[in-house]
Parts: C-alpha cells; sequence; structure tokens
C-alpha cells in the first residue's frame, strides 16, 4: 500500500486537477482494472458506470487495444504532412462510419481542440463569423471550445470571442412553457431560432454548433423532428451545420454517431473519446464533401503537431475494429433497452424527477419536489459554489457503494463501457437504487424521515 | 510498393492536412525511421533537420520508449481526477528539472491547449483580462493560442479574442533602427514595452507571454539582458510572466528549458513536444508555488478529458530517463557547438544574411542581396499566398537532396533530433551546403549564372 501512498502523495504535491481547489482535493488511486470496473488502492471495486470521462468504450485493459501498443513501433511516427498507413486506414474507416455525404477527416488530440477548428474552418470556408450554439451545452475548455461551451464552465473563457450567440436548448422538463405535444415544442423551438437568426442577420452567421444530444449538462434528448428542423433553417439561410459527436459518437447511443437516429446530415461533425476509447489521445472533425471541394482549392489554414499522430490513429483503427468484431453498437443498443427499463422503475422515487436515455446514455435527474420540479443544487453552482452540497454527498455515496460516476446541476451520467452486461447492468443499478434510498433518508428528507 | 501507393491514395481521398491546399498538397510516405533519419517509400533516406515539428529528441524509434509501450497497461486508464504513477511520477521529474519556484504541472495534450490553458490560468490568478504576446510569435492553433500567436496565421482565429495586445519581438537584423550594443537595443525594446504596458493600462494586464526564444518565426535569440528586463516589468506591475517553452523545453537549446541560459524565473511555463520527443501527444503547464497556492484556496477553473493520460505520462517518463541516462542534453549542448561553427561558414554565401542558433536549434535566414537584406519572401506570403515560390523550391531542392526541413518567412529551421552526431551533422550539412549552391544558381541568381 505505501507504494499507492506515495503515488497520492507525490501526486496532491505535483499535479494541477481540473476543476477543483487543490487544496482540498483528494484524488482516489486506481491500482487495477478490467472490462467495466475498477478498483482502487485499498482493493474497492467500483463500476465504472461513467467510463471514466465517458470514453472507455471497449472496458478497461481491453488485451486487443493493449496488444497494439505492442506493435508500436510498426509504422514510425510521422509529422501531420506525411502519410502513414494507420492514419489513411482510420481516415478510411470513420468516414465510412460517418453519414454518407462525410469526406475527410482533420485530426486533433481531443474533443475542445476538434471544437475550435470546426469553429475555424466554418468561418473559413462561409466567409463569415458568427457561431450559434446553445445554452446548457458542453463543448470544452480551449478558448474557441470555451465559448461555445453554454454553461457556467465558459465564464473561464470570457472575455470571449466576438460572434458566438447563444440560443436556448430544448430541455422540456424544465421549459417554462408547457407544450402540449413535442411536435409543439418542436415548433416553438424552431421559431424562436428562425427569429434570432434573423435579428443576428443571417448572412453574418457561419454555423450552428450543437450536441445533437447534450451530453455533460444532463443527456438532453431533443424532441420530435428538432434536429431535422434546424438543418432545414440551416438550409435556408446557408447556414453550416456543426454536429459535435465527441461523447455521443462511436456506439455511445447504440448506433455509430447520435445523428443517425435522426433524419438529416450535418456540414461538419467533431469526435474524440469513442474514437480512441480513450486509450490515446485523439480527436478530430469530419467535413463534408462540399467543404473538402472548398479546401482543395483553398489552403486550410490551421494545423495541430500532432494531427494525425501515427501512434494515436494506431490505436484508433485497433478500436475500431473492437467494435466491429465484438459487436460493441449493437450491445450497447440492445443494453441500453435494459437501462432504461432499470431507470424508469427509479420514477417511483420521491427523488427522480426524470430520467432520459439513448442507448448506454443516461441522465438521471434528481429533484427535492417532484411537484415543483425544485433542483438538488442551483444552476450554475456546480464546481465548488454549492454551500449545501447535496449532489455531491450524493456522488460520493454511490462511489463508496462502488458506483463510479459524476453528476452536472442535478443530473447523474451513466454511461457504463458499451460491453457491459445484463448481470453487471443489473449489479450496478441495484447499487445505485440502495444508494438512492440512503441518499433521501440520510440526505435529502431527513426531516420527513425523522417524522416517521 | 503498391502498399505505399495505396496509403497515399487513402490519405489523399480521407485526410485533411494542416496549412495546404489539399487539391495539390502531395504528402510523402514515411516507410521506415531510425535515429536522425527517416526512408520514404522509395527508399530515399533523409535526414530529419527538423525531427518532424521539433519534437523527436530523442530520434526515431529509440528502443527504450518503443519498449515503454510495450508495457502500457501496467497502470489502468485513469481519469483526469485520479491519481496515477505515471502521472505522479512524470511530473515530480518535470518539476525537478523546472526552474526552482516551479510548483505543478497542469497537463494538456499539446503545446496549442497549454497556452489557451496559461492564459486561463493566469486570468483566474491575476482577476486582469489583458494578455500581452509579441509579434513574429507562434503560440498554436486553438483559439487562445491562435490569438497569442503574433504572425500571419493567427489571422483564422479572428475576428480574436478582447485584450489580447501584441508588443514588438527584438528581431534585430531586420530592425529599423541601428543600434551600437545588443544593450543599447535591450534598453529600446524594453523602453518601449515600459511605455505600452503604461498606454493598456498596467493593472488590467494579466500576463505577458513569450517565446524566450521565438522558434517558429525563425530562432530569434533576444539581445542582452532583455528576457531579464522583461522579468522586471512584470514585478513592476504585477504581471505574470509566461514563457512558452513548447519548441525550447527538454534540450533543445542545451538545456533543460531555454530560461535556463539567463537569469530570471518566469511565473508559468508551458511546454509539448519535447516531453515525449512525440511519440505520445502531451503538453502542460507549469506553475510556480505562489501561483499554486492561489489554487489551494480556489477552484481551477478549467479541465480537459486527456489532461494527464496514464498513456502519455508514461511515455514520458521513458522519455526523460532517456534524456539522463544518454546524457542527451549535454549531447545537445556540445553538438550546438558544432553546428554553429559549420553555419558560421554558410554566411560567405551571398545569400545567407544572417544565421542564431543556440543549442541544436538554429535558424538560416537567406536573402536576395545581402546589402539590402532583401528576403526571399516577403512578410506575410508563407502558406501558399506567395507567387514566386522561392523558399518553397529551396525546401524542395532540400529534401531531393536528403535534408528534411521546414522554413518560415525566409528562414530555415534547423533543429535535428539531440542524439545527432558530429559526423552525422557535417554530412548533413554538407548537404546543406551543395544544396545551397545549387539554388543561388538555378533559383536564386540565375542572370547572373547565366552571365558568367
Amino acid at each position: 500500500m505505501s507504494d499507492y501512498l506515495s503515488i497520492k502523495e507525490q501526486d496532491k504535491q505535483y499535479v494541477l486537477h481540473s476543476w477543483a481547489k487543490q487544496g482540498s482535493f483528494n484524488p482516489k488511486v486506481i491500482a487495477k482494472a478490467e472490462g467495466v470496473c475498477f478498483w482502487d488502492d485499498a482493493g474497492n471495486r467500483y463500476f465504472d458506470m461513467s467510463s471514466q470521462l465517458v470514453y472507455v468504450n471497449v472496458g478497461h485493459q481491453h488485451p486487443k487495444v493493449l496488444k497494439a501498443f505492442q506493435e508500436i513501433g510498426t509504422y514510425p511516427l510521422a509529422g501531420p504532412s506525411f502519410a502513414t498507413k494507420p492514419k489513411s486506414d482510420l481516415s478510411q474507416r470513420i468516414i465510412e462510419l460517418a453519414p454518407s455525404n462525410m469526406a475527410k477527416v482533420f485530426y486533433t488530440s481531443g474533443g475542445a481542440e476538434a471544437n475550435d477548428h470546426a469553429v475555424k474552418i466554418a468561418r473559413m470556408v462561409s466567409g463569415r463569423y458568427k457561431i450559434f450554439s446553445r445554452y446548457r451545452s458542453y463543448h470544452g475548455a480551449t478558448f474557441g471550445a470555451g465559448n461555445l461551451t453554454g454553461e457556467s464552465r465558459r465564464f473561464a473563457a470570457e472575455p470571449g470571442l466576438p460572434g458566438f450567440v447563444k440560443f436556448e436548448v430544448p430541455y422540456l422538463y424544465r421549459e417554462v412553457i408547457d407544450f402540449d405535444s413535442e411536435e409543439a415544442a418542436t415548433a416553438y423551438y424552431l421559431g424562436k431560432l428562425r427569429n434570432q437568426i434573423l435579428y443576428e442577420g443571417s448572412d453574418t452567421i457561419a454555423a450552428i454548433f450543437i450536441e445533437p444530444i447534450p451530453g455533460s449538462n444532463g443527456v438532453l434528448i431533443p424532441p420530435k423532428g428538432y434536429l431535422e428542423g434546424v438543418r432545414a433553417l440551416c438550409d435556408e439561410f446557408g447556414i453550416l451545420m456543426i454536429c459535435d459527436e465527441v461523447m455521443t459518437g462511436f456506439g455511445r447511443t447504440g448506433k455509430g454517431f447520435a445523428v443517425d437516429h435522426y433524419d438529416f446530415k450535418p456540414d461538419i461533425m467533431t469526435f474524440a473519446k469513442g474514437v480512441t476509447s480513450g486509450y490515446a489521445p485523439l480527436g478530430g472533425v469530419i467535413i463534408s464533401e462540399d467543404i473538402s471541394r472548398f479546401f482543395d482549392e483553398n489552403v486550410l489554414m490551421t494545423g495541430l503537431t500532432y494531427s494525425g499522430h501515427t501512434m494515436c490513429t494506431q490505436i484508433g483503427v485497433a478500436n475500431l475494429e473492437v467494435y466491429e468484431e465484438e459487436n460493441i453498437f449493437e450491445n450497447a443498443e440492445k443494453m441500453g433497452i435494459l437501462l432504461k427499463q432499470r431507470l424508469e422503475k427509479l420514477l417511483t422515487f420521491p427523488s427522480i424527477g426524470e430520467i432520459r436515455s439513448i442507448g448506454l446514455f443516461a441522465g438521471v435527474e434528481l429533484v427535492k419536489d417532484k411537484a415543483t420540479k425544485e433542483p438538488i443544487i442551483q444552476y450554475g453552482l456546480d464546481y465548488g459554489k454549492d454551500p449545501v452540497g447535496l449532489m455531491n454527498k450524493f456522488i460520493s455515496m454511490l462511489s463508496a457503494n462502488g458506483f463510479y460516476t459524476y453528476s452536472h446541476e442535478s443530473t447523474v451520467i451513466i454511461a457504463p463501457p458499451l460491453i457491459i452486461t445484463e448481470e453487471q447492468i443489473n449489479e450496478a443499478m441495484d447499487i445505485f437504487e440502495s444508494t438512492l434510498k440512503q441518499f433521501e433518508k440520510e440526505g435529502l428528507f431527513p426531516e420527513e424521515t425523522l417524522s416517521v
């Protein structure tokens, strides 16, 4: 154990951790991991129900991906201007998996960089500078991605880029208006968006940037016809439609990409996480045939030292082979149905306001009161600002009971590795249910408990 | 060969390449690489005299680094909030190598992300928003790094971030004023900078961001006392000094960091490339003890999925071990002296205006006319805008003769792997010299050649 203690001490002394107050931050040491689980240095097992940060799609320590690392060196390391076998192969595989209008891949090392570059590409192609994105979105922490982001984490990237305009995301559970139907909601949101496009000057708008299903902000499934309607508005005004598939890409929702659930094609897509299951940092921008033709004649005025990194693309190829060989996306779809059934049972709990899920991508939204929908944590108080800390308490209780994940606002993200089995879903969700009972009793409704 | 043809065809069909017009871009295929050389698919050997993009410090296919890939899987993959042995070990090693005031590392996947995050950190710590950086600097292509950048590649990140202010870099060879001494130049640049700080409002300025030795823009060695003077101005006005060591870090200049050649300590440093010799995408921000204390009590409002990536930090550890075990920095210093001697001989050529070098980091600046210093390419015409294309021609001739590197404006970058030997320097520089003769004859002064 002393070895792991020293790892932790070293970490606390030398490492600056994301989204945390360092003085009170106490990192866990992972000692072992396999499949959908990991173990800490005290031997406690955890179901990794967020796939770390929604990326370990093929599971921990996948033998085929680890084997691919043993073959690193087969292809020499080459800068971005060279052609290499892994980069060529991965690119063809990605384009074959993407919607049929997609043509080429620009590589980055992660999702934030991908979103920054998608913005640059959209501005180059369109000659316009405004970029629309949505409230309650998360696109990353570099300055482009940070300014696309529509929640409180964007403030750290401000004062921000000019021309970044926000519009509302359909989030029916917390909408001020009560709609009679999904179609009515769609008509409302599209009508408001159309007005805002006109108010901002349609011919100043380069792109509309959306997560088809916002992930970090709580797995917000769009109402019927909404995404197709955004596409129609883009077509009407000559605006590029960019879909951020960083979380949703590569099987998370039970299909190759989230857009495959709908009847439209974006002009540009960004990806990361699932392309390598996080075994190597890789992301990218997928562009349509039309945009590809533009860059045949015009210089792509951007670049990155590690664009199309030989080793990372090699790991990407191995990872995509695993998806195919083990029918991972099909498993995600099938297990997603089981997960949804388990989640729907939670609605009988007084603290469960809404559950939203597609494939193995779910959000469980907690409330203090079902009737008023009072959230557990007020908007904007994540990241150390909440004086009460109930959501942190719930996440810690889950973790202590062996269910590892994270939350945003009042929503707990559930996004296990895509290789999860029925038995594992049930075992993990049993933990979730019993922890929820415990949380309601000890954390959320203590007075009521006392009065019983 | 047909295998490599197909790699190239796949590449041309599916890959979007940095800084290029794709239609006319013809990628080279690397078939083999070893040490300071690589070979294309036709069997031609090239000295890699730019270490790809100034990162393959330990040389191609280094056995110890490749062996480290075989041990990937020893430590399980963990998200940024966990402590892992590779991350802890690498962080301690980096802090021990950095100036004595440095305390902690925030990890990114590359230099651009590192610079974006350094800006965010400086703004958080200072509560101020303006960021000074220099003309003729290159800091990367994300929006933060792109707006820090002081040359034409930044225009693709515009309209840009508010509060990003540019000041002049000491570039004595092309300065309008003739200085009597380096000291006089330093006094001039510091005086101008001090005025600009006052004009912009000293208490609005979060940080002054500089490459101690601007790399991409031609290895511009600062005049004596300049960097120390910038530090003094930062102290006078409570401004943070941030040094971008993405190219210069990890032995490139013959010492751990470029700042080690001078008598000052920055508050923040950014790094990438040399930390892994590019074998895995990794970068980061090193912060001082003072800044570290700030984040003990305040939330670090930023983060990245792959911050402190387990595999990448593991490769970083192996790479840093190679530096130590093989005395790589000492070799860079020693070979740097030899390289400088060879470069100084070039000054007899009519087309060589200036040579600048430190360690294995050199710029060879070409001119059309030594007296007028007329450049080979006008400012801002890199990246497809030069109708004449003489610099491209020279770089192509070098490559055809087996000397692989790149240029920016009229300066050729020479930055070979740090393991290069005297014999290899001489062999490569022989190629450079004979190619330069050929270029002067065929490309630069063809009429004069005809009149001989």
